[in-house]
């Protein structure tokens, strides 16, 4: 798919960051912005600040170049006693070197490769991701190469036209002060390279003297000359390829990361792939000798996107969502043991719920281990029990039961037990907690895990945690059982006597923000009593799979009965005059449907009335000026904001279109045309964004996101 | 000692920046600028970049502040979503708060303390060191305590005048993403305070309530309500110490490092301290639990300062170069051994051998057995076999021999053996191959390590290396016998056909840049010819003994053979019009005097003519205009060139004093304080600065150097 081709009438790019990530090693090499550097980032929550040089040269010609770089050479400045040493500024270096431009480039971005063509060079980044098993219970060779933090390249000059040899120079230069070495120092010359101190590196086998190992202190010099330089102290290093007059040839790289040690706190681990590598060079070796079957990984995975039925701007959206997941992604080992870890982008915090229950969706379709490793940790150590309150009564307390944190922490700093690193106390708006939709997103999260993995061991393991999720959702709804309506109707006591519970979404107003009596979390309620069932019912707990069926009931009946029949829609909070209209009031439907409930989710079912009730607001509510922009042409998840969700956007539009099949024409391909658009021109400093300003799809936030996954769902439309 | 009271007639100032590290953790807590922040830096070459906060105030009074912050939150705009945050802009905070400005404050730097005193504020830091025996051999009880890699501080605050409770607030803000957390969390309460992720951190005890731990979203707030703030995501943190009214209270405090796995690349170690510190929690709290011993070692290397016999501007450049020292040194573990390092300041090489041959006069006084450790090293590993050729004769090529790499690699990063990271061939300035220097570097420093510390175990087995460097020495005079003149004839091959030998001066024009003929390197040469007679006529090998005896008094001849009579001085390089006049003439007489052969350096001994002449040439050269700058007072190496180097100056006073006993009057104490003014002004940004413009002393580079420890020589003094 090529980028620039997304649309004829709205204008895209090609022109952004993109994470470049393995597997569980939270890090990632990053480019795509035209003129700024990248590189390799470990343990950021935002890209590195190194020059990535991709540039080719012939006798007598002016060096052309990939816009990967920034040009100013920190490392020259640190010996400028040198007197020969030139002016280190921006200008004096590359000055003369042709370094293509947008309108010169042709960018292809596929599920794991990215490709980049220019005059006669192409460079293809590949980023192998497949099934990976479950690490206790798979052969360690298989692990050893899933959990290999390393992606791989392809160097490609054509120069069949010239009657000159070429020279490719691959390289990086830092800028912060991390020192460059050879690594051929290391192997013994068995691997070529670049590395930055024992961190990260980018390699080549030898190739029978066609690659040369390079360290310029002046790489304009040396890519005029095609000549080796090497100098120890330059902070610039990478490989110069030498490819014969009127020939054409490909070389292969490694791109890899390694740390060792202790990682995280609270919970000290370190990297899971340190069973396996003891060095960046045990990594990049690794990865050299397996690049032919983990390019052949990403293929299929490019084949796999290609031909899934999405149009072009969301077969682009879903390969820009999985990068900024991979690159969160992180595999670590405790006690031996697997610890799974996805950061929340530019925010770093540990596996936060709320993300999690979006991840899922990508997450049970390659390695469903992770869910349960997450849920596991959440109920061993990240539950809590608080009591609740009556904030329409004076506050009056009421028993309230177990939750779960919004998240374990945040920057590899495990919260203690019952704590996360985000919820305060005394706080109506953000950072108050999310004390009921945690709770909701175990139920949800487990249900799916357990039923769609069919792990009837762990589901009997944690019945008792079931039992106490029930028993505590129907307590946030009234303490008196007849007084109930199956929504939420008390506040945890932890948001303490001046604050309120809020929802994942934080930084909206009420319409999405406040969690008593919300649209939103009303449905996520009713589909948690509907999977309650379906649990209790495979555990053939048969009283509370009754009780949960009648609660789901409830729940239906309240929500269908908030319907104004008159404007058409739900209001977004019951009773506490917030009219605004939401979006993810269908959000919750995903969940029955891919438990395979497909009645809970029929307008003819047994929730008919809902189902239909809710057809009808997203007829309502799909309008411009509602929650389609009316600048912008995007979606807005509530009419009463701007600041729009992507990763919400997905997850609703395949509910719109799959589960409640309805169908909007020719706009439908608009819209995902205007979602490409956002992350490519107004994001494109934040590789995924996932707060986005609908008017002009500017980002608000949540920078380098991991969470628009859920965009995997739209595979399985029709 | 006052630094403002350095001089009635020389501008100081107390407004630069300041190193403060334990011994070989290659980290330092860095500030000292006024207005700038700094904190914890782990294996940088340059200050880190936090905010530092130490605050005190009373319920209705504006904060007061030492000056150790910028002021900008980041974490703040990170979390820009929750509306109610203010413009996260320097203006917006603190800007009611008193920071104190420079006349306010009241700055003493000792040898081993820093304090800072302003209104009822008093902040002293303690850098404790003290003999460091050789881990192989001492009680781990007693290493433990040497490698821990922390320091200490305490801060004051005399409330005693007001009837109003007073609170501190001591803190820290990271700025580069870097998470915080508490670590009363990871520590069950036992000790308090503020972590930055896994690597760094401050700490109290909880002192019966007196001390709270904190992570404020708004510092402005808690520090106006006196009240604990604690946030997660927050990334300041820190501790507030409460002082009743009308009370005075003092509060220790233990500031820490922590990086456990594989620190370097070539040689594959890890830090020492990893032996007996698991985590930055254990190394806090071995800190804490030694506070009193710790600072009693403090307090007793203020004292040795204080009663040194220093005028105020020495004790000021002494402690402060102690500091630059300790901050770039490091002891690892390699293979379960202790491996030593000492990194050049900004530019990271691994001991740069032309700079150990000065620190060895600091080593041998407090962990002499470092110094055996590098020696090993660069003979097991850093030796190189050479030829030589001989410039003047159309580049023939003669024998050479042994001699040792200018460095072991850089950033953390080891060479391959027989590899630096700085020499490269075909120069003839900066980063051409110092061969002659460092060969001249090994016999001196290891003659002054095998003579000071007795090692006859050693020095006997190393018996064959020190043949070797005898006859590489030789080689490099002349390759026929007769025709040797005892000075350097002869360069490197490792050159290449189009480079010349430099040394160690390699920023300098060619009185100190050029090594062939170089008056410096020749007394150098004659110093390790009177070395190597001490050596040999210790192993008792005659033979050697006696040829050394005669090459030294060859060598001697033709030095003083130099001498201009009508100029009185010795030109800077012999024979090749350059009559430049430097001061490092005198350098070499340094080892013979430590060496204990009064004799060798006595006008009336066995050299009288060379110690004479060399007289006569400091007495020339010791002139402004000449090596005293004519618009600064202070000292220039070369008459030619305006970059100066403080180490040097430090040792060729020491020479000029102690061992030649020219004296100056009241010049002296003037260039003493002229000395001190370039680090608190010129080159107040980059701590102690070893390559200075003698005009103004501006920095000219080498910053954050370890090397001006040369300076500790001065306590021989009489």
């Amino acid at each position: 798919m090529a980028t620039q081709r997304l649309s004829s009438t709205i204008e895209h790019s090609i022109d952004f960051y993109t994470q470049h990530s393995p597997f569980g090693a939270n890090a990632s090499f990053t480019l795509g912005r035209i003129g700024k550097g990248g590189g390799f980032g470990l343990d950021l929550g935002r890209p590195a600040d190194q020059d990535i040089f991709l540039a080719y040269g012939r006798r007598g010609e002016d060096p052309r170049a990939m816009p990967f770089f920034e040009g100013h050479a920190e490392s020259l400045e640190v010996f400028a006693m040198a007197e020969e040493i030139p002016d280190p500024t921006k200008d004096a270096f590359y000055k003369d070197w042709h370094v293509f431009c947008e309108a010169e480039i042709r960018r292809d971005l596929g599920w794991a490769t990215d490709t980049w063509q220019a005059g006669d060079l192409t460079f293809r980044l590949f980023t192998p991701f497949g099934e990976v098993a479950d690490p206790d219970a798979a052969e360690a060779e298989q692990t050893r190469l899933a959990v290999l933090p390393a992606i791989l390249a392809e160097i490609e000059l054509d120069n069949s036209r010239s009657g000159k040899p070429a020279w490719v120079f691959f390289g990086l230069a830092t800028k912060d002060g991390t020192g460059v070495r050879r690594l051929s120092q290391t192997t013994g010359g068995r691997i070529l390279g670049a590395a930055g101190e024992t961190r990260f590196g980018l390699a080549a086998l030898p190739d029978g003297g066609r690659v040369q190992e390079v360290q310029p202190w002046f790489i304009d010099e040396m890519m005029r000359s095609g000549k080796p330089e090497v100098h120890g102290l330059s902070k610039q290093g990478g490989l110069l390829l030498h490819v014969g007059a009127r020939k054409k040839a490909t070389f292969t790289l490694a791109l890899g990361f390694f740390r060792d040690g202790t990682i995280t706190s609270g919970i000290a681990a370190q990297y899971y792939y340190n069973r396996f590598y003891s060095s960046l060079e045990d990594v990049l070796q690794t990865a050299l000798a397996h690049a032919d079957e983990r390019k052949a990984l990403a293929a299929k995975r490019d084949r796999e996107l290609r031909t899934g039925g999405l149009n072009a701007p969301r077969q682009f959206l879903l390969a820009h969502a999985t990068r900024g997941y991979l690159c969160c992604s992180q595999l670590l080992m405790a006690a031996g043991k697997p610890l799974w870890v996805v950061n929340e982008g530019e925010y770093q915090m540990i596996n936060t719920f709320d993300l999690t229950v979006d991840h899922v969706h990508f997450e049970l379709r390659f390695w469903p281990w992770v869910v349960r490793n997450v849920l596991d940790l959440l109920v061993d150590r990240y539950a809590y029990h608080d009591e609740t309150q009556d904030l329409r009564h004076g506050r009056k307390s009421h028993p309230g039961g177990i939750s779960f944190t919004h998240d374990m922490g945040v920057c590899n700093q495990f919260a203690p037990p019952q704590r996360s690193s985000y919820e305060i106390p005394q706080r109506t708006g953000g950072f108050s907690f999310m004390t009921h939709e945690q709770l909701v997103n175990w139920v949800l999260t487990a249900a799916l895990y357990a039923v769609t993995q069919d792990d009837r061991e762990w589901l009997a393991a944690r019945q008792g945690t079931f039992r106490e999720t029930f028993e505590s959702l129907r307590n946030r709804d009234h303490h008196a059982a007849e007084k109930r309506n199956g929504v939420m109707g008390y506040d945890s006591m932890s948001c303490g006597r001046t604050g309120q519970e809020i929802t994942t979404y934080d930084s909206l107003d009420a319409s999405l923000g406040q969690a008593r009596n919300n649209l939103y979390l009303a449905v996520k309620t009713w589909a948690a009593y509907v999977a309650l069932e379906k649990v209790f019912t495979a555990l053939d707990d048969k009283r509370p799979a009754k009780s949960a069926a009648a609660m789901a009931k409830l729940s239906a009946r309240t929500i269908s009965g908030q319907f104004d029949r008159r404007e058409k829609f739900i209001p977004a909070v019951f009773g506490e005059n917030v009219d605004s209209r939401i979006i993810p009031a269908v959000e919750g439907l995903v969940f029955p449907y891919l438990l395979g409930d497909l009645d809970a989710v029929s307008p003819t079912g047994r929730f008919g009335p809902l189902i239909k009730a809710l057809k009808a607001h997203m007829r309502t509510v799909l309008q411009p000026g509602v929650c389609i922009d009316a600048r912008s042409g995007g979606w807005k998840i509530s009419s009463t904001s701007t600041n729009t969700w992507p990763c919400k956007i997905a997850l609703c539009q395949f509910v719109v279109r799959h589960v409640l099949k309805l169908r909007f024409g020719a706009r439908e391909a608009k819209w995902d045309s205007v979602h490409a658009q956002w992350q490519q021109v107004g994001c494109a400093d934040w590789a995924f964004t996932d707060q986005v300003r609908s008017t002009d799809g500017r980002d608000l936030g949540s920078r380098y996101n991991p969470r628009s996954v859920t965009s995997v769902l739209w595979l399985l439309e029709e």
